[in-house]
């Protein structure tokens, strides 16, 4: 049970392939496409100008940098990244944005109340509308491929849809219209705590046992442009056993498997006390960590847990953005990078939309806590917001390389915030000035999806977002 | 000794004032204009819709919402707010962005040298064409004033320039070019560290004694939209004697003050070591504290620091994004607020020049630390990175109400980023999601600076700033 990895090149309009049909050339069915860029940032981290990317189907075939611009390609006007990639996100927290911010003194637990209550609002409809917005806002900033850690599956009360996987569909439909690519975290969640069932809008997440969620899980259709993985919510919401079927249900289908952790010490607290380990340790203990899984936040661990993160080659995507809204704190993204864990990077809670502000973070709030500089270099940044998140979201992505998918985004080098750019130096301008708002262009397995800024797709987008998170919110009861 | 306080009307080019010359209106030499915002952030912190802000010469006259628009007023489409003031800037700086970013581990102290080896490379046209550049930047960013802590007095060696405000002049020039409002902080540098004389760039920040700091102040030119402050560089760089000099002289003209005050630990402990004082302490015994003072960081405040701070009404500029940047660390913000300090918001090196960025990092920064939401409400950061801000620069702006100065922004609520935005929740939109990006006009004592993102009086300021810093790198003898 795999989705299928490329895009559905076949389902692209023809419009939206290259700047102008005429210009692409097809033989044998493949679809051949060119794209000169003024200067594009290739691996193992430099940029090189006038480069010349080939394209065949959805697959980059030839990278050319100091070439000339063949006819008939297409030029990119500014600095080609590889698309970005957003590893950890919840569509339907778009709608807090804002909405969310305490008039006083409050905590993560609070905000958990707020989100609860527009958990309860969604229904299919809802969370398709409001999640291809906030796919769409990703496109315009760059973001080729989201995880969603999805848990929100059933109807008020817990009372299955007709379609026991309508909201999944919902989720895997807007990213198909907002045309960038998904992995779908089907998120396991059985409880409301170590000894707590699951009470008020969780009773939507849960399927009743791992059996049932399995069974759930494996109906879900294959989609174009979409990949199946699996999610544990939390060491709070899921029992050891039940764990341990879910891992071993991805590690079978060499899918992703993701999984929160230690973002509140309150969790840490609980599970010593239920399980006399710490979050990670009783993870490590059920068979969960390793290659293939990717542990979400990991912001307050306790000793040994860099090493078992570590040494069990599992990756860490960290949030910074949400990390900072939610007063969850500063973890220890610099030791977990020294043995080995792969970084990558997610907007979460969406309280802000931007790739770049995330990885600079990743590195400043290192800073903060530590008082010295200099612990991830830039390249290393915008590895974790590339090829660090492709490869957590199974997607052969997030390098502009010969054989990898051809995922692009372009940065407009004649922006404010990027002014005194020099090509030595350009990766450290990128990661520490650019911003969402400099993405000018976004071409998603050799599709343009946005171009000049504009969606090909959606059109008004900001348009789209504001009804569907008004529609959301008067659905929850509350009127801003 | 203090500049004029309202910028020159007479010299603006009719053509920015106003959409149309035409529309204006002239009484008896005071131009009339009236400005309608499609919703506007009126005093105490409420967003109106349908606002009418009119203005006489540089000043607002009256501000009514729910009003129709009268004919010949110019429509602002979006949310306006009071002009942005950034109370803390090192200008040359700027040249520094993406090109300081260390590549292994390293602290503020090396980031100096870099600092240090730029200054070095400044004369007073290259100097005025950086900060005019950097200003103008900040002009796009929605920023009305900037207070510029102005140490780089002096040529290479120390030998001053024949006229030895050579230097004060540039910056001045360069706003007035920028057309922003500027409130130079001559600063006071007289040694390397409480044992160490100036050595290398330091050579060209001192006068040789507060004395001759002061007589080269005092020949400064007045200027329209300019102010005259003092600033102490710090502790490390001004013995108590001289320090108590420079406040009598401030406080005599009432001009605002400003000092560096614990950026660093090292600070507090060469303090200790020859003062057995902490840095704000021997502050408070040398005169410098009180009303009218700002400190500019405060970051690693000691027992005792945050009442004399607060008990004696001195004022706060925080600098988040350069305090993450250079690994300051995190400061007591909401201990300063709770005692009663003025806090406002400065970009100081510029690593980025973003205020709404500012504003929120205060906040998040203080969850990271405290893991606890809520410390500052969403209209207190508007606060600072207006009203409060603009107290600190001696401007009587930074609120939408007759009689302040008629400075304003506007941001597009059509944002991507603003998507979802209610009447009821904007300022907390604005404050944790809005970006410099965002900023479509600016208007500076009734004179439209920045319209539709395009700054009246300079073009292209990428182009200019490009330029600026090119220049600047290769003649610290870098390419970069």
């Amino acid at each position: 049970m795999r989705y299928h990895d490329p895009t559905d090149v076949a389902s692209a309009p023809d419009r939206d392939r290259g700047g102008d049909v005429a210009l692409g050339s097809s033989v044998a069915g493949v679809t051949t496409e060119a794209w000169h860029a003024d200067l594009a940032w290739l691996p193992p981290g430099q940029v090189r100008e006038r480069v010349l990317i080939e394209v065949e189907g959805d697959r980059i075939v030839a990278v050319t940098p100091d070439a000339a611009a063949p006819p008939g390609s297409h030029r990119l006007s500014g600095l080609a990244l590889p698309g970005l990639a957003n590893a950890h996100s919840h569509a339907f927290h778009r709608a807090l944005r804002g909405w969310a911010q305490p008039a006083a003194a409050s905590d993560f637990w609070t905000w958990r109340e707020r989100m609860y209550a527009l958990a309860e609002a969604m229904d299919p409809d809802l969370l398709f509308e409001l999640a291809r917005a906030t796919y769409a806002e990703m496109a315009l900033a760059g973001i080729a491929a989201v995880g969603e850690f999805h848990y929100l599956h059933h109807g008020p009360g817990g009372r299955p849809y007709a379609d026991p996987n309508a909201m999944g569909e919902a989720l895997l439909a807007a990213a198909a219209e907002a045309r960038i690519r998904i992995t779908l975290l089907d998120t396991c969640y059985l409880r409301g705590g170590f000894e707590a069932p699951l009470e008020g809008a969780q009773c939507r997440f849960g399927d009743g046992s791992v059996a049932a969620w399995r069974e759930r899980v494996e109906r879900l259709p294959s989609r174009p442009g979409a990949q199946l993985g699996a999610a544990i919510h939390s060491v709070r919401a899921v029992d050891e056993a039940s764990m341990t079927v879910v891992a071993a249900w991805a590690r079978e289908r060499r899918a992703p498997l993701h999984v929160h952790v230690s973002e509140q010490p309150a969790e840490n607290r609980a599970c010593r006390l239920a399980t006399g380990l710490s979050p990670v340790r009783l993870l490590e203990r059920a068979g969960v960590l390793g290659a293939g899984t990717t542990a979400v936040h990991a912001t307050h661990l306790e000793p040994g847990d860099v090493d078992a993160l570590g040494g069990s080659g599992t990756a860490i995507c960290l949030c910074p953005t949400t990390e900072r809204d939610l007063a969850d704190g500063v973890g220890a993204a610099t030791e977990l990078a020294v043995v080995g864990c792969q970084l990558c990077l997610g907007s979460d809670s969406h309280a802000v939309i931007d790739l770049f502000e995330e990885a600079r973070a990743l590195e400043l709030d290192q800073r903060l806590v530590t008082l010295r500089r200099g612990h991830h270099r830039p390249e290393q940044l915008l590895g974790a917001a590339t090829v660090g998140g492709m490869a957590v979201l199974g997607w052969d992505a997030g390098e502009l390389s010969p054989g990898r998918l051809a995922d692009l985004c372009v940065l407009d080098l004649g922006s404010i915030r990027l002014a005194g750019w020099t090509t030595q130096h350009l990766a450290a301008s990128v990661a520490f000035a650019a911003t969402a708002a400099d993405v000018t262009d976004l071409i998603v397995g050799g599709r343009w999806v946005v171009r000049d800024r504009r969606h090909l797709g959606l059109g008004d987008v900001p348009k789209l977002l504001a009804r569907a998170v008004a529609r959301a919110r008067a659905a929850s009861g509350e009127r801003g």
